[in-house]
């Protein structure tokens, strides 16, 4: 198989399972016990808590270990606001639905929200946010980079301004695509809150974080025990709080290294699937975005159908995010782009990872050439 | 180490590891991607689904799978009440705090709750609950075993109660400390919401799920991608959920036996402490309590001190639940029992498990005659 779908999930790797191990096996303790095996699950995890710390330039006491990024986006949204019994959110249009459809949520319960566009390469201005701002203005959730087109936003921009002239609005970034590829020193960023998922780096699913600065008014979500600083009940996942930590760790100090390969190779793939496809087209900033992402739509055709071929060829890539690829309504992202409605339906995501070589590359075009020019004869559209 | 204290956690069973481990090794993609390495982790979850279904007696679609015990109980109470924007729910004094500080955290937003008692024994009476009830009760939530002295309640007798003279009234059963001991036959217990966490039974930490009876309008508390039928968003963790289907199909194949055998351990652990150890005394109902859980106190002196002795003997044991064990204040489960004040803060639980013999037992009872006579001599109470 030829995995070009690192935005969706990636593998585990390694040396990260074999950090873990020993938490699968031989040491099971409940870490708020207070007997040694458990004070020595306590130790891994504050050991974790740590690493975490250093790489986001943080205390270690402001990271919450979470079930992932979606609990991490959800933690962040009712979290803040519902310490008060209203309040307004800036967020925008091309968030991950674990913000959008908490916002949805969240607006049933009487807080309100202004959703920011997008220009046609999937940016959005510090000013479109200043100009949102209310007097009630709460937060302002916006996303370091896209899980669809990979576009990376203004979010330090938005944290000096915010900073300067709003200081008592806090700012979130969803940086579940970010973590390990960018930089996510949350001093550099100016925010106050941002979310991470393991398994988007190679690490396990089923953790996340949330740092949250010290002095953030947070209502938790999940209430029970006194874990996390009462901040998130619920028996602390030793295993794999080991292993993002891990995993984050290894991603961190490969970062520029790796960006700069994958850089390299997404330009390469970028320019062949232009040219030598006739109408295709790349959705999405073309600098300002992830290393590992590429985004095309082919006119005339289906991206659900490219992909099934693209299966057969033993090929995976996304027609939008893994969370709604079921659905075959246009994605929001796409729907926010306002591409033309020729081209919504045909888009595919290709994203490069670890294990991803040019060969790789090479095959995936010709692969590419062959389904276009197959499902263009048999379409209606051309 | 003898570890006897199961009630706060217990070891992953190697061949649950062993089913995990190609899902955490070659096996990674996300189950929402229609490609076939996602279409393969769909498939184990969806098998997953099934075994758990099969042993609850109830459908597939019935079971969302959640990070543990604790986001269960959350769902569960939050879910029900959340659908309204004010209601009742009835909850006993006992439950864990997963349910009790959810509760008061629902009662900041306008719910109401009346949470009724115990009697010496730790049991609570069908009565009681029905006397609790008021009009715009929406839930009664009562624990099916209690996790500190193992009090098994009446819960099939409360479902049945309900069912007859208020059908509209829903039953949460938190039934984390009773999964793979108990019978957790949903039609038999008559529930209509029950959680279980998999680390309780020799599953992975991690996992739980919430049984929802189709019908039952909740709404989800994590919100954002379409995962579990739009009731728990967040990328499916497909490790822990195919290790906490096989952990259960493996304490329920075994369950009659393994109960009879730690009931048996078990008495005789507490005879021996109540007819060898002055001044003690078992704490919970004799008889209706689970098989491996026993729970004393000895008079004269503290349980803290007690556990800090058993633990350099290389025996692990608890105070109270794990998720408080930090805390120095009395139990609340101890408190309602309304133990006297001198027996209070003296109690100890050791909860049995799959790899308890008879000389574990044997060398316990040996430490503790040890360990209270020490104590004793210094204590300013005797």
């Amino acid at each position: 198989m030829i995995y070009l779908d690192h935005s969706a999930t990636t593998p585990l790797a390694p040396e990260v399972f074999e950090k873990m191990k020993p938490w699968l096996t031989q040491e099971f303790g409940n870490a708020t016990s207070i007997y040694a095996a458990g004070q020595r699950a306590r130790n891994a995890i504050e050991s974790a808590r740590r690493t975490v710390a250093k790489i986001l330039f943080c205390k270690p006491e402001e990271i919450i270990f979470t079930s992932g990024g979606t609990e991490s986006d959800n933690l962040a949204l009712r979290g803040v606001l519902r310490t008060n019994t209203d309040g307004h959110a800036v967020i925008s249009k091309i968030e991950h639905h674990a913000i959008l459809r908490t916002a949805e949520d969240l607006a049933k319960d009487g807080f309100s929200f202004t959703k920011i566009g997008v220009d046609k390469s999937g940016k959005f201005k510090t000013e479109q946010i200043e100009k949102a701002l209310q007097p009630n203005t709460k937060l302002v959730s916006i996303m370091l980079a896209n899980n669809e087109i990979g576009v990376i936003e203004p979010v330090r921009e938005i944290g000096k301004m915010l900073q300067k002239k709003h200081p008592d609005i806090l700012l979130h970034t969803d940086a579940v695509q970010a973590g390990g590829i960018l930089n996510i020193d949350v001093q550099h960023l100016k925010v106050d809150l941002l979310s991470l998922s393991g398994h988007k780096f190679y690490g396990p699913k089923g953790i996340g974080i949330l740092f949250v600065r010290n002095g953030v008014k947070l209502r938790p979500t999940q209430t029970g025990g006194t874990q996390e600083h009462k901040r998130r009940a619920g028996t602390e996942n030793v295993a794999v709080i080991v292993g993002f930590a891990e995993a984050l760790k290894i991603a961190n100090m490969r970062r520029e290294k790796e960006s700069a390969r994958l850089k390299k190779l997404r330009d390469y793939f970028i320019r062949r699937v232009l040219t030598e496809i006739p109408q295709s087209q790349l959705n999405g900033h073309a600098i300002d975005r992830l290393p590992g992402n590429t985004h095309f739509s082919f006119y005339g055709i289906e991206g659900e159908s490219i992909l099934l071929r693209l299966d057969l060829a033993g090929i995976a890539a996304s027609s939008g995010s893994a969370c709604t690829s079921g659905s075959l309504d246009p994605s929001h992202v796409l729907t926010a782009l306002k591409l033309n409605h020729k081209w919504l339906h045909s888009s595919i995501r290709f994203t490069l990872g670890r294990s991803t070589k040019k060969r790789d590359i090479n095959r995936t075009v010709i692969e590419m050439k062959k389904i276009v020019n197959d499902l263009r004869s048999i379409s209606p559209l051309m």
